[in-house]
């Protein structure tokens, strides 16, 4: 990190500056360009905060500490990430559908979607089980119970599962659950960030809907640094004024976290938009831009549907959709699965 | 409810929906005009999804259900909530000051701050213990210490004090806290808010930075519905394109919220600006648009804070700052304290 | 239009709503149901302001007009509109790739750019001659001299073009411009909407940053109720909290537009995120999820550029993209031309 | 302006990046610092795009050009702008209240509604004769009868008067107007703002509702670069997520544009959050956060007005709004009139 003080600042004030810097753990060098004086700083500038020593009189100009990640970095780690969850491979060429009800209903819902969507090519199952919800007065999910249907669904079909956890105390039900989800509400549940860090099981990290870029993969940091190196990100959409759609899919996330970071980058479309008739369209355009993989909700009878009904697509429409989604992969030199 | 067919539908369409309208615990009437079918529907209609009501083909229209909240409601309880902290009263006719460092850091540091703040006028202490941080590598807080470091300085002060709950982990640590805050990014913790309503205790609530009043007034709908009546919503700022500060500051909120709900209002001009300078302007905006209180971040060294130090103000601002903005809730009617 | 007047409401309040309703060019009939009021408007609504009727005491709810816009819905047009450039066809199952520098910098350089793109399969050109730009000191095109220089490369290359127009006064020298565009600056400058419905010619006509679908379909509308029924709707990407892309490209606006309105519908992916590096993946996503078109920049000096530099891939890039983006058309059953 | 080199950067990138900045009319030299080498910039570097430098392979880090406007800059410009307007002084320790109709609709109503806010303490008279609305059907004004209208009001009354201008072309009808105003979505229709910058008129210039404070001040220098040095910067709303008001008033824009600019600072409460209700809490809001005037929508028959009467108070609101209005000002040792 660079420091350049103001021409003619008084001594005193360099002085003082030098010395709160000394509290980080870093070597300060000094030396002397066109009559200014230029600060460096080496070692641990993790901690540094850039924005307060721009607070001081003195300074001219600071010079960045580059990413504020250190695993999640593409710099640091340029190989992707491949994470393996049962006889799948996430990441690299394969493009993986995740597909299913947005909560599990009944024993016979999610099997009837679970089959269906297998049918059609998707190879991992999804199923709400914790519902977080805007309202106290909406269902809330069918909790442990809805985690047990789930894994017969998984018994019955062969698919791996993943399912969202809203609070640490319920990872015991999470047991047998192939990946966990942490939705986007929760992206910032720091606590429950580090507990899952201490984990050995792959944690899909919804991008929360106010959230930049950067902010997701600290997050993902979190998990990371705590020694968990599987992190499947997933962008769903940010908020923002257009309300058409439930939110806007920043579809341009997709190949910047490619470019920033080695982890596998998913999407959500049908959380993002909202709206079923556009859901594939929406897929398609993701797998275009790059995406590893993508998540869609199917319901086999979306207006009856315990929550998001409108945003679900059948298993009719998602059969539908997947022979141009497995081509739109092909061009891209990925294999659908 | 009243949803109107759409003139000319076909009518095992209609059956249909009707049939699935039953589901709800409510009950049907039907009546026709201008040829048009019209249903009525009455009973507990909070559960009642319209975006799924809406997808029936043979639906025209539907009536909002109206406000999606209860006890949050100005129209349902139109009297103030007023809330007893130690001998203060919050709401109604008086205007509260908390005030306090980002983080508690030493016994000397809140101490320091608190003797200074409480000269100035502010009523009640504030002190971050367990910090929710975007990166990994920030400044945690000091825990159960920093809560031990406030009820020292609750002693000394006579002052009661506001701290933040991060997990409901930690929540017997806050035993002799007298508010517990819930930060902007765990306003839709659902779990939290869940706890939080089985308590007997002032929860602050603030709004999440991309999160509507509604969503707003449902998530403090989730403590008051648990049992917890005094709730303080708190407005710190929503995230926009503007960069130059932190946050926006979303000023039609506070006599929004006024209308529309009876518990107190406040704001955080802290957190929403991050700039220290325009902190007192800020200030004075809330009180003039009518807020029941307002939470200033002060240090005694913002220089060398441990978090946020950009944003706070010094003791010094704070007594300079206090004299007109008691003279501006003077003009409104309230008495600061 | 229906009115549901509140139960028990003032008879004389009704009234007045009645006659306040009455300044409309409609006709009003009243009903009742369940014994509340029903108020029904038939006639020409599109001046009704609902906002106003709710203002009124005795209103219990209103119905919405549906959609503000007439020429640009499909509900009244069904059929896609196809228009006609030069040889080209815009719109149905033609994938049309508009593309060209941001600014015209000399003969040899829009010559130049002209004959790599024609090569690589453009079949538009594009290039700024009168530059709309955010600071008074930024390069503001070359003017008429720039229009004339397009001309050349149209001459020598035989490609129809596409230029920007930011006043009226300028309209003289699009003659021979074979589409006008409407930057997203000008999309709610009205007065210059209004002068191009009573043109002949193609508008390419550009989504603010701040406007959402419905404001872009209606400021369609003021060029197609002049009589001007060749307008391309261009998705350029609005603005959000995120930094790291100059814009957010509404990926949903694509399908949301097809389905909404039967205009063709582009995108403008350089634009959108301002970073040359993902543009090819933008530009696939944007074809994969429907859209008619896109409009790329190109500079054979990227560094260079007079204007937007960052943000414009070189001749190479834009050849390695195109055979990607031809057989995404083709999966989605369209012609790249 | 200071351009690091990367340490190892290969001799010949370098030559070309010092190539490359010569094309700008400006100095450089060239030092060492730690083994980099270290470029400095010194000259005209306004037309300097930094994003470009950032682009070149061998350069590790810019310095900023620091503010990108010169004549609205306050840093260059100290003192406060001061603006008279008839017997009139806008700035300074003036708070002045703008007050009218949103549309001129009649001479009775204009004469009527200024009668009314004059008594109430408004010293200028806001009306507005050719409309910017969204939907080609809605009323456009009364156009140069409108101005008319007005003319009358201020020989009736005395008051200066302030219009919106659309078009360049309606320049002649505003000869006798006293202040020009540009609307928000005119804010970046440079076109305009460069004619206004060479009359002799004081202009009121609203921010876009996507614009950030940055452009804002650019739009500002377009006009003073032009020579015309009476710009009255107005904020009235941002666009976000929020739907319950119109608008999100940007209330931090209001301290921070007085740091940046000694341009007088107005807001316009009315349009920002579009809820006649609330107007007076925000107007007082707007005063308290160090506003040099408001302008607030008034109409003496808020539910038949042509445009925007949701927003409207009534000449009785406005009456009891304007004492408590005074004596904020008064606090902040400002005079209302």
């Amino acid at each position: 990190m660079i420091i350049m003080i103001r021409k003619g600042a008084e001594p005193e004030k360099v002085e003082a500056l030098k010395q709160w810097l000394s509290r980080y753990d870093v070597t300060i060098d000094s030396a002397y360009i066109w009559g200014s004086e230029v600060l460096r700083m080496e070692g641990d500038l993790s901690k540094v905060d850039t924005s307060l020593i721009k607070r001081f009189d003195c300074v001219a100009m600071v010079t960045s500490t580059g990413e504020p990640y250190k695993f999640a970095s593409r710099r640091n780690f340029p190989e992707n990430t491949v994470i393996r969850v049962g006889n799948r491979v996430i990441g690299d060429n394969n493009f993986t559908v995740i597909a299913g009800p947005c909560s599990v209903e009944s024993p016979e819902q999610i099997r009837e979607v679970a089959q269906a969507v297998k049918t059609s090519g998707a190879s991992i199952l999804r199923g709400g089980a914790f519902k977080p919800r805007t309202s106290p007065y909406a269902f809330q999910g069918l909790k442990s119970r809805g985690i047990e249907m789930l894994l017969e669904a998984k018994k019955a079909t062969g698919m791996p599962i993943v399912s969202e956890i809203v609070d640490i105390s319920a990872l015991p039900f999470f047991e047998n659950v192939d990946i966990i989800q942490v939705g986007a509400r929760n992206m910032q549940n720091f606590e429950l960030l580090k507990e899952l860090g201490q984990i050995r099981k792959p944690i899909l990290l919804k991008r929360g809907p106010a959230n930049t870029i950067q902010e997701f993969l600290l997050s993902a940091e979190y998990i990371l640094a705590g020694g968990n190196k599987d992190v499947i990100l997933c962008e769903r959409g940010v908020r923002t004024f257009e309300t058409l759609t439930r939110n806007t899919l920043d579809i341009s996330a997709i190949p910047m976290l490619k470019k920033l970071t080695h982890l596998p980058v998913f999407a959500d479309p049908s959380h993002a938009c909202g709206i079923a008739d556009i859901v594939p369209d929406i897929a398609f355009a993701c797998a275009a831009a790059g995406a590893d993989g993508v998540m869609i909700e199917v319901h086999n009878d979306p207006v009856n549907a315990f929550s998001d009904g409108a945003q679900s697509i059948t298993p009719a429409s998602f059969a539908a959709m997947m022979p141009k989604l497995s081509a739109i992969c092909g061009i891209l030199g990925k294999t659908l699965g």
